[in-house]
């Protein structure tokens, strides 16, 4: 009676984005959690279960979809993108460990699915083509100041820089702070990516320029790319731009 | 005759890791251009046309599907893992920006993949469900300079860190000068990830402490996670154990 629960990447939105091996994931499941814009992207199936829960009761899903698994039956949690990269797969992991021994007996699978960042950068050319980094932008888990250092960091160094959770309702400030951080080490001309809802209906991609970009409205389903030292835009006559990181870098950065 | 060329991402290896889109775009090619066993994943068609060529020909890769859709013809690159990292999009790029005018009037499509650093952490747990990067440890196209001041930005600011190259023969002493060089920054119990040829024939998972990483042999086809100070290891009865890294953060580590 151990039980199964599989966590899910659904990937950017659009159905053609969904592996096989998802897709024949939550076929097999018999119930299914996730958050309920997630939940509504998979088809119903007769005799499958469906436990929608909000944005922000990550743990308390993981938690009542590894109790339900637990008893022996085959789960499923949903995730948007990728289910490793800030989202659920960390939290059924926190679960596990904190929880009753008896969860350590559940089956795991992780499905892997293409996260926001791969999504945005195909939707415009190679902007993480070389190295780079994801940060997220939400302090409801870390410090600001932590924030800070990593933008640090990785603009200094070089690193083209995703950033996840860029805005929120309860979090105003912060993107414009992370801009501001930007500038000290990017010169204005550094191109900036804003991925909206990418490959759903509303999709919209923008391209600025770092001085601009805290003139951009961004949202929860924005996906911002900000491009390093090296990080070009190829103008096309009749075509938007493609903006791309080279393969090669010729030296150190700042 | 502007022609149309896709960039297509394979995933990890399995056939169950190919997005749908990636899938459609591949059977609507009329010609395939490819490093020879990403093209040998694709199942054969009548009538379309494959162009195998060697892993360090990028460029004259890129430029012959350019100049052959510039013809007016569909054709298609594959990449293995996600096109857009350490991959062909970024090289389709760089020809398209040097090359001749008339390649900027072909219609790309880059159609995004599982990456490696995605498969493999799926496989083990979530070791990147907190802050990450991804670095290539090639120094064919950058000096082995600005490597270490990567690695030394990444480690101290507490980004778990995906090495993607790791290794090849003719970059034999890279790996272990990187290890060393994170023992700078990240305690000896640091978990590493070592994932060989994730969801193919031969797949290997080894997770070692960072005092014993370069005793694991690596190779071009392993990816390489190395875990912050936050990231932690869940041992389970009987099951591998799950190595994941909280979504949360408390402070500025180091």
């Amino acid at each position: 009676m151990s039980g199964h629960l599989a966590v899910i990447g659904l990937g950017p939105g659009d159905a053609r984005c969904v592996t096989p091996e998802a897709s024949g994931e939550l076929a097999a499941a018999q119930a299914l959690y996730g958050y309920a814009p997630y939940l509504d992207r998979v088809p119903v199936r007769a005799g499958q279960t469906r436990h929608a829960s909000d944005n922000r009761e990550e743990r308390a899903r993981a938690a009542a979809a590894l109790r339900h698994a637990a008893l022996g039956a085959r789960v499923a949690i949903v995730s948007g993108g990728d289910p490793g990269v800030f989202a659920m797969a960390a939290a059924v992991c926190e679960e596990i460990e904190s929880g009753p021994e008896g969860w350590r007996a559940v089956d795991i699978t992780i499905v892997p699915g293409v996260t926001a960042m791969l999504a945005v950068a195909a939707r415009i050319g190679a902007p993480l083509g070389h190295d780079f980094c994801a940060l997220s932008l939400s302090d409801n888990l870390k410090p600001w100041e932590l924030i800070e250092r990593r933008l640090d960091a990785a603009a200094s160094a070089g690193f083209v820089i995703a950033l996840y959770n860029p805005i929120s309702r309860a979090r105003p400030w912060q993107f414009s702070a992370a801009v501001e951080r930007l500038r000290r080490h990017l010169p204005a001309s550094t191109p900036v990516i804003f991925g909206r809802a990418v490959t759903r209906p509303g999709e919209q991609i923008d391209v600025v320029t770092l001085d601009r970009a805290d003139t951009v409205a961004a949202d929860m389903a924005t996906l911002v790319i900000v491009g390093s030292r090296e990080t070009r835009l190829i103008a096309r006559p009749g075509k938007p731009p493609l903006v791309y990181t080279p393969r090669a870098a010729a030296e150190v950065s700042a």
